[in-house]
């Protein structure tokens, strides 16, 4: 294979080109003009065509999330790597913040001596927080499991929840649980899949509509 | 959905669980046993089995990755966030690191100056390392091509390339001219599937069978 095969496109075109290429095998798949770029951004990070139906949205869950956004909410993801992939230029410029608690001495404390996870832990650390954030939980089921207790719990009002893990036990489950819930706005991938660079595409993806 | 649903599996159990799982669900597919244990934990990373084909291994890419990372490698990825998904104990009980340039400032001016991407300035970068590195790249193609040039031109010698980038602009054409390359080791997603979780976690696998 030589280099001049590649197809010649300027960096900066080379996402415009991904999302016409995504939209021409969509084909003639409708997608609702309100979950659309959320979609197609989260078919960009995984080239992956299941996120097509994979993804559920709660009633005006993106303009709820993008209002929230535009308010300056704070973030709370549950992995660092899900922290990480989360655009940081689009957060200043909306007065947003990102957190992780993961490793974090007082979660890993807590988590040992309440038997539970740091995951858990994380989410009552959250809970402990004067203002109500989003949630971005792309690996553990075990955080959107305490999620759904805290808010039935009404220690908790989350702005958007946005439940991602991946897996093959308690996945399945913990997404059916956030889509259980009546008043809460949430954007879940239905199934196993996900991640915690589906869950920072997804917050990308409300950003970039600002 | 009631809580009693979910299958109650101890937070230690649920990696052994999952691993069973994806046993299980492989059925009567062989894989090579030098690379079971990396396929698995991508399938595992991402609940996609597309990854039990996708994955390409030159000869004894395993082992040669994982002799690499006992003598202590220094890692190179092309994104902060497949940086934050390596597991830091496990790097450094082996007295391995990690560093992602894209962020540098050295990089952006070099990459201004010479009409490239960040992620090409970045491999120039560590072409400038005293030492062979191991290139995990989950993102941008431009970084698999430029590690190609870098390799013709006999500037760099990478101990191994884990060429998992993910998308739809160049993504397939980078990952084959990596794998035309007749000495040098690395484990390829094959086609327009990746990111920065399996490079992660392509790592972690090998770091795991220290």
């Amino acid at each position: 294979m030589e280099l001049k095969e590649l197809d010649r496109v300027l960096p900066e075109e080379i996402e415009k080109r991904s999302f016409e290429l995504i939209t021409k095998e969509l084909g003639e798949k409708v997608l609702d003009p309100e979950y659309e770029l959320v979609i197609k951004r989260v078919i960009h990070t995984t080239a992956d065509f299941d996120y097509a139906d994979n993804l559920v949205f709660s009633p005006h869950a993106v303009s709820k999330g993008i209002r929230a956004l535009k308010e300056g909410a704070h973030i709370i993801t549950d992995t660092n790597m899900g922290m990480a992939g989360i655009n940081k230029g689009a957060l200043k410029r909306n007065a947003c913040s990102v957190s992780c608690f993961m490793a974090d001495e007082d979660v890993a404390e807590y988590a040992k001596l309440h038997h539970t996870t740091r995951a858990c832990a994380s989410m009552d650390k959250a809970a402990g927080l004067s203002e109500d954030c989003i949630f971005a939980v792309g690996n553990a089921p075990t955080a959107l499991v305490r999620l759904y207790e805290l808010i039935k719990e009404e220690k908790i009002h989350p702005k958007l929840i946005i439940g991602v893990p991946v897996g093959f036990v308690n996945v399945v489950q913990s997404k059916e649980m956030i889509m259980s819930l009546p008043d809460i706005p949430y954007i879940v991938a239905r199934g196993r899949k996900g991640g915690s660079n589906v869950a920072a595409a997804i917050v990308n993806a409300l950003l970039y509509q600002i």
